[in-house]
């Protein structure tokens, strides 16, 4: 029950009534007997630059997860980066210091990796494909550098957006073997959609269905929408054979990173993530 | 539970942990099974225009209730008032029409006259005293006024504030015959305090003690300070044998007021409170 002392976590975006984290993030501070909560904020985007400046004086606010579409104006914004959110332009995670700045990171792909072990995949000498160079596919793709993919694909029907990718996870990590779109999916351990191609019901592909019709069986078929649960994509991907991870389950696996972030959690370290896709030695 | 699609009611003031309405209004929401919660914000004063610009464009904020120190500065910010909260200059509830624009009012003297006929006091030809002539004070002195009370003493340690309610309400109700300040309370029918003295255990009285020893014992004696919930000044009332009347049964009283100004509650009309004070026919 929220009282006068409670303190407060938001999630910003619009729309945002389809979002999972309040209901992850309440039950456990529920179960943690915290005073603490997290709303939902719909912002209308010409007035985010007032939600950001009031969140600086807003003082029983612990901070934010930013959501769609406002992961880069929230990263134009706040007063303070992490060194991987300064490059991908984008933050998910707001943490409000006591005397009112704003700090942010963007650990969307931590979730994606923890998640994604949970189904035995590790990233170090693997191939991927990301479907989506956007906040989310952004984040994906740079945490599967970090954790020593191969060889990474990147698609994007705005060709300005994956080249943009390309070229900031081409200087950050040179070990990495980086393609811009593919001819099959042949080569894949992992496909991933960050995308919201799926979203709301709409029975649509990320890719095209020849494209799809090489997916290979002992692939890992991943996807970033939560709603339907599992999305026309990862159906199709199952019915192949696929092992698949839904976007619930990432949404889940971040949890324990945005909440440690914000400080309303037990810290977690995402070097620790990383230490655990890499091989021993 | 809160969840994403949850529509939000906010309280804003500093500080703000002290204060009891999130309990009632999330009671009432919870027995309702209504997926509407109000947050407590503690606002920092230089961002409460951001605050307010904010609301404008906050989609799922049905609106706030006001309370110290901002009942004046949201009235004179929003983009409608009542007639009472334009001549009062002050708002404690705040309504978010559909197309963001922000509308208020002032029923926190609905809210002393409903509790008051709880305790068998009826404004209309009686005597009274209100001590603060703040926001709240104001308040209630209008609905005093309103409601028909023969003759009413302000008493405010800050003179301007205290002369300026005066002449506003001399103005609007000539009526009532209108005092400032009193040198014995042995007229007074109703004696209230609306400052926050006495707030947190401080045992400070709201009048001077030799004031204090002409409250006849016929008398109620209110408070407008929720916590403690029974003050030095109604402690001594009691001792006295007045009725006393708390800042939390004030804050009960009216919840239906907020809530039916807000839209999250069934329509009330304060006309009908007035009505109740009056005699019949």
């Amino acid at each position: 029950m929220l009282k006068g002392s409670t303190q407060l976590v938001a999630i910003v975006g619009t729309p945002i009534a389809q979002v999972k984290s309040p209901e992850n993030f309440n039950a456990w501070f529920e179960r943690e007997q915290q005073d603490l909560a997290m709303i939902a904020m719909d912002v209308r985007a010409p007035d985010l630059g007032h939600c950001i400046a009031l969140m600086r004086g807003w003082n029983n606010l612990r901070g934010c997860v930013v959501t769609v579409p406002y992961k880069q104006a929230f990263a134009a914004q706040i007063d303070g980066l992490s060194a991987r959110s300064a490059a991908l332009r984008a933050v998910n995670v707001v943490r409000r210091e006591p005397d009112g700045r704003l700090v942010g990171d963007m650990v969307d792909g931590f979730g994606f990796l923890n998640a994604a072990r949970q189904h035995r995949f590790r990233a170090a000498g693997r191939q991927a494909l990301v479907v989506g160079a956007g906040g989310v596919g952004g984040a994906i793709a740079h945490a599967l550098c970090e954790a020593g993919i191969a060889r990474l694909a990147l698609m994007d029907t705005d060709a300005a957006r994956q080249d943009s990718l390309a070229a900031l996870l081409a200087q950050a990590f040179p070990a990495v073997e980086l393609l811009r779109g593919c001819a099959s999916l042949a080569d894949f351990d992992l496909v991933v959609n960050a995308t919201p191609v799926g979203m709301g019901g709409t029975g649509e592909l990320p890719l095209p269905r020849e494209l799809l019709d090489s997916l290979r069986s002992d692939a890992l078929a991943a996807d970033v929408v939560t709603s339907p649960p599992v999305t026309p994509f990862l159906e199709l991907a199952r019915a192949r054979g696929c092992r698949i991870q839904t976007g619930a389950e990432m949404a889940r696996a971040q949890l324990e990173f945005l909440g440690g972030f914000i400080g309303v959690m037990p810290p977690v370290d995402p070097a620790a993530v990383l230490a655990a896709e890499l091989p021993a030695g």
